[in-house]
């Protein structure tokens, strides 16, 4: 197998046009990283079979518990446990890194509208 | 469970005094996400049971491989393929994330001295 190339997170996330769409940019055994534009507040849910991390890259990012907020910034990660409800929210446009195993919904068990595909890449 | 914390990655690296010793600052089902300082050359080696992946968060590294070597920048990351073998080196000193499954040697199938202690935290 030939060596790998870099990935440049940066040039990926420029070719987000959408906030809350995940696009794969790598795997990891049966992990994926994904890039993702936040804007705004995303949906109420939980993931009952997977820890999530997000990395934030740019901006800041606020994770709403069903106790608290926590504000993540521009080089500080999270790890959401699996299966507790959270909301992840940006008053300005944050760009982060998620990573999680292979076939993960982005909206958990809340599904609708802002259900993005699965294993888009970019 | 209660929210989880942010975690700061600048000040945990702040607080790795040796290049080459990973240290783990959260895990991710059965991963875990390590902070690492490199300086130098590491050391060639292989894992023959997992993909490896880097991201680099200050100054930057390089990954050799047998045919070529790839320069990844702050901002960057990549993907080491399970079985191939590679070398980490760095000309300045370099801040990056390691993640993979838990119980990963930091020097693969060749051990030696730059063997670094397993699930240490920081």
């Amino acid at each position: 197998m030939g060596a790998p190339a870099a990935i440049d997170l940066r040039a990926k996330l420029a070719r987000v046009a959408v906030p809350w769409t995940p696009r794969v940019v790598a795997e990891l055994n049966d992990y994926q990283v994904k890039v993702v534009k936040l804007a705004g507040d995303f949906v109420w849910h939980r993931h009952d079979d997977t820890d999530e991390l997000f990395i934030v890259l740019h901006g800041e990012m606020e994770v709403g518990f069903r106790d608290r907020d926590v504000t993540v910034r521009e080089g500080e990660m999270i790890v959401v446990p699996r299966g507790v409800e959270h909301i992840t929210r940006a008053h300005a446009e944050c760009h982060a890194l998620i990573i999680e195993p292979r076939g993960v919904a982005n909206t958990g068990d809340a599904g609708g509208a802002l259900t993005a595909a699965q294993d888009a890449w970019i």
